[in-house]
This record gives structure tokens, sequence and C-alpha cells, in this order.
């Protein structure tokens, strides 16, 4: 039950929701090896303003902000994590978004912290 | 302090939100203890298309998705954590939530992770 | 990357928005040594009934909230912590923001749990 939660422009909801959607959760699949099934994504778009960032930390060329957090159970490598950083960027980036516009963070929590629909 | 995050239909919150406020906050009260003035939670209603699911995973007929983030520090026992999810869902049922409809994550942290109104 | 993620009344966001952005970012470049240009901040406005809270949790009159939410490399000693608190709270009040209505959780995470515009 990885838990995916984006925060981006509200133009950018409208024109590529879907597209985003579809990218991120085959990442998951991909790499993590989720079912298929396995989709909770929260999208929230913002307007103008709201997402604050600066052009060009860590040394790159960045003219957006879309957050992408990932609530997930403390059980992938690290070497894992950074195959899903590349494959939700490669995707994103297919789908119109820059790399260097994304800003990914992972919170890691247990089994016994989640209730998906059942006991 | 645990902090409630709630993702919802813009339309479910319009017709049972302060239901659904009292159901979770009850819940607290009831299974962690919590005083009853200890209330923080957070509402972040929806339009369609912005919550995305998988209508069977984990083997329910799910219809919607309501997102319920719980914040608290590290000190209650798993079994507690599963009553808490038990209280919640039930009187989410009640309110007018199926149960198979919500998600419940928890992520916690420390005491000295918090700032309440003052040091 | 501490990423700063703040839930407010809509109307503060609009009257306070930038100062609110520049006292929270100056507070982490004092405290933390942060660089300048490590700024990622998600502003979400909300409308009344979102933001509920007790008046007096914590033996405060509250009358209002503001969420700070942080998330952050699991680096900080506690005294850290607390004198970011100290710093963000006592610039908010110089921004127009009552110490009391502010709640600030922190979640820490991994150097591993970020991608940043690059790999």
């Amino acid at each position: 039950m990885p838990l995916i939660q984006i925060e981006l422009d509200r133009e950018l909801f409208d024109s590529l929701g879907d597209k985003l959607s579809d990218a991120v959760h085959q990442a998951q699949i991909d790499v993590l090896g989720i079912p298929p099934d396995d989709l909770f994504q929260v999208f929230t778009p913002h307007r103008p303003g709201e997402l604050r960032f600066d052009a060009g930390y860590n040394g790159v060329d960045r003219q957006r902000l879309l957050l992408l957090r990932i609530t997930m159970v403390h059980m992938y490598p690290v070497a894992t994590k950074q195959r899903l950083y590349r494959a939700i960027v490669e995707r994103f980036a297919e789908a119109g978004v820059r790399a260097e516009d994304i800003l990914i963070s992972v919170v890691e929590n247990g089994y016994e912290d989640w209730y998906a629909g059942r006991l």
C-alpha cells in the first residue's frame, strides 16, 4: 500500500493528471512489484504562489515544482528506492514533466500502520 | 497531539464533515485516551478525479476513497492501533461512510517533534 | 531538503503568504544552516470549517489554526529542533500570526528518501 500524494499546479493536473497517475503507478509495478490493483493516489492541485521553490537548488534548472510524496512500509533497499525515483522521473518526463521540476519525498512506516478497507 | 488529516470528496465533506470530525475525535478519546480538547484536524476536500483508487484492492468492494492520515507520537502498541482503526471505521460507518472506502495511514514521530501553541 | 507544508485559512494565505514564506525560510537558514536556495514550500489554503481545533488545548488561547509540517532528514539534535520552533514562531509573530495559533509537526526520514531534480 504505497500511498502517493502529488502536489502540482492546477493547470498541470488538468492537462496531465491521467498520464501522471498512470506513470507513477506503472513505475511502482515495475520497480516495487506491487500488484496492479494496489492503487492509492491523492492529487492536490494548487494555484499560483502556493508551490514555492528555488530555480537553481541542487544544480539544476528548475522551472516549476511538482512534489510527489510516498508513504510506504519500511522494506525496500536503498537501491530499490533509487530505481523507483529513476522510473518515476523517466515516465514523468515522457508525460511532459521535466526531471528537474520534480521533488520526491518518502516517509516510511510499518505494516501495522495501515487500514485498507477491512481489518 | 495526534494530528488528523482527511482527504475526501468535497460533496462528502460538505454533507458529513461535522459528523466525521466528531467520529474520529471520539474514537481517539475512547481508544487512545486523549483529553477531549486535544483536537487537531485538517480536512482537504477534493474534486472528482483527484482521489484515485482501485475498486477491488484487498478483496473489498471499494466505491470511493476517504484517506485518513494520522501523525502521532510512537507510543501505542499494535493492538491499540488496531482498536483505533476499528473504532474509527465503526463510527464512520454510523456517519455514512462505508468501511470499504476508508484508507488509514499512520506516521509516527517523537515528543520532540511537536510545537502546540507554546514552548 | 527540509520540505515545508503549511495549511492555513485562505484569507491568511492571501494576506500574509509572502511574509510567512520568508519567515519560515529565514528561520531554517538561521537555525539549521541550510543554504538559502534550499527552498521547498507547499501552501494549502483552506476554507472555513476545514481546519478544526480546540481553543484551549495545552493551556493557550487559540483563535485559529495554522499547521506547519516539516519533513526533513533525521540529523538534528532535540535542542536544535526547539530552537527552530522558537525561530519560526517568533518570525511568524512578527508577520502577524499568533504563537498560540501555530501547530508544528516534524516527520523525519533519511538521505535516501529524497529526489530533488537529479539522481
